[in-house]
């Protein structure tokens, strides 16, 4: 049951989707045009970083480059519009890359990019190996968002005194998320991984990534100080936290059908999810050695699934996710307490604390 | 033996890279310094990427940058040097990505990056696999290595009126270069390959990247016109693929304690370089055969690579290639004539050609 501020939130997104993807397939058609020029293949690459790009996303971090900027200015010039591809375009860059890592076979509802290539592979030719092939293709292709990011970022109409630091947040969040990118990669290496580890890595690859680069790019196309920046950032950091760890709990308790992914799925990855490290830690010896047996397991089925979520429940690790969620949601609110920003863009990260306490999916 | 222009080219070159590398140890010990806020092995990223880019290069690229800026103007503002950087930069981006695609164990004389992790997590960790952890960590260090140079070209103190100019070269010099990558590697796999193929390969990138990319970037700083920079695309265009020739003649008739690489690693890796090409046209059904058979093994003896030499000198293929990296290094030569361009940068631009056409390593 949604609030009129989540209804306020995800009405607001999705009119900014509809604008987004509009634009974002006008500037892809573009570049499949131009890539055409070059080969056949080249345009190929582009159509499917624009099907992968398109065929799903909330996009909230366009809608958070948005509210940035209208929460310090009136009207909507067209440079908010290209930071909010850019946004968009530097998340399938990531993804592409994020999958290969996780050799995931399927993302927004279709076939990762590595896998487009395997079968692209499989389809057409006889040298090599698919699947090195699918990696090495998917590492391209994203490496192309990446620069189309940037592309669609530097066309912005940016006051002169200004372009300098939009950029240089853009190039600053993506040190920041490729960090967290690795830290992640490392803990699912690691024997053990703290708590704060863990907090390490929901700073950087949601709070500083999914919210605060967004934000403070939208601000400081209009022009924000380092008041209002810092303020974003005390607002980002708890909401990142709670908005990670409520992901957590609907990887495990969610509904598939309106999550998307597959309940478990963290589990099977062998993730060390918040919501697992606490179930480690105050669970009985017979139950940490069930769970530990059951991290990366491939195949878990429904009986051990439940036997995961009594144990999380039972250890009291769900009530101590979700009371901490709530409470880094009321951090984040709290952040906005006195802010003078303009309502429209307010409004937004209100709601994005309501949602967040809220979503199910 | 070297020929005046040739000497003051490398003269100039050996200056370049003492002041590059000197600013890059320091632009990433900075980073280095960054990175440990967040964590250790955030720390030791950095280093690795500052290991691989610092452990060798001759910096052509950055040398590029800074006679594209001394072209047209005098003096050297310190922004010429956050272009040769960020150069420089991009180029360990490329590189460390290309080593995964290319499973190289090897590069500038030490590990790749792909290998340097698989090594770390052999000495450290039990779970998951090596091979795919470096894999992934080398995926995410070269994403690291692009946001730095993004990072330290939008540093540059540069003219408001010709920023975006030169991060739209930057932009666009990455969107050829990443098709270039991904042609080469579908090249890889297909059955036949042209030798129209090979030169949009050799022009996106050689010609577009090493050369026009960094000479535009470098000419833009000093407020380039376009009839300039058209004059340096003519120049870089048949200079680039006289350089990938050269490099294809070196890589079969080299010698290896030069050029540093290993006589006939083209043909183990089963590259169908020019050479191979037109002697795979011209040569007996025989020599096809053999040629065809030894394209991809990965062991190959002296006996094979002596029959490959002689297939690729009697077919005439040897002598075409010769032939026509001499010509193409003339119409670069052509492309200066007239420019009016100073002294100090031509000379570079001049000596490179020299260069190019004498090459040893």
């Amino acid at each position: 049951m949604a609030d009129p501020g989540t209804h306020a939130f995800l009405a607001s997104l999705a009119g900014v989707k509809q604008e987004v993807d509009r634009r974002l397939e006008q500037f892809l058609d573009e570049k499949v045009q131009e890539a055409s020029g070059l080969s056949a293949s080249s345009a190929e690459m582009v159509e499917i970083l624009k099907a992968f790009t398109l065929r799903s996303g909330k996009r909230f971090r366009a809608a958070l480059a948005r509210s940035g900027h209208a929460c310090l200015a009136g009207g909507e010039p067209e440079a908010v519009w290209n930071v909010a591809m850019s946004m968009e375009l530097v998340q399938s860059y990531l993804l592409i890359h994020d999958d290969v890592i996780d050799q995931d076979d399927t993302r927004r509802g279709g076939s990762t990019v590595h896998r487009t290539y395997e079968t692209i592979h499989r389809e057409r030719f006889s040298r090599r190996d698919p699947e090195h092939f699918g990696t090495s293709m998917a590492i391209m292709c994203g490496d192309l968002a990446g620069a189309l990011a940037l592309e669609v970022l530097n066309r912005a109409e940016i006051d002169p005194a200004r372009r300098r630091d939009v950029l240089s947040a853009f190039s600053d969040m993506l040190f920041r998320v490729i960090h967290g990118e690795s830290l992640d990669v490392l803990a699912e290496s690691e024997e053990t991984v703290t708590e704060e580890k863990l907090c390490r890595i929901y700073d950087l690859k949601v709070s500083a990534y999914t919210l605060e680069g967004p934000l403070h790019m939208g601000a400081l196309l209009a022009g924000a100080g380092r008041e209002d920046l810092e303020r974003m950032t005390r607002y980002a950091g708890p909401l990142g936290q709670a908005f990670q760890i409520q992901d957590d709990i609907l990887g495990l308790f969610g509904d598939e059908k309106k999550t998307g992914k597959p309940v478990g799925s963290d589990i099977q990855a062998g993730k060390r999810t918040f919501l697992v490290l606490k179930a480690l830690e105050w669970g009985s010896p017979e139950d940490r050695t069930f769970l530990r047996g059951r991290l990366g397991t491939r195949r878990l089925d429904a009986g051990d699934l439940e036997r995961i979520r009594t144990i999380v429940r039972n250890t009291g690790s769900l009530e101590h996710a979700v009371n901490l969620a709530r409470g880094l949601g009321a951090q984040a609110r709290e952040a906005l307490a006195g802010c003078g920003w303009r309502p429209e863009g307010l409004r937004f990260l209100e709601g994005a604390v309501s949602f967040v306490q809220q979503r199910e999916y």
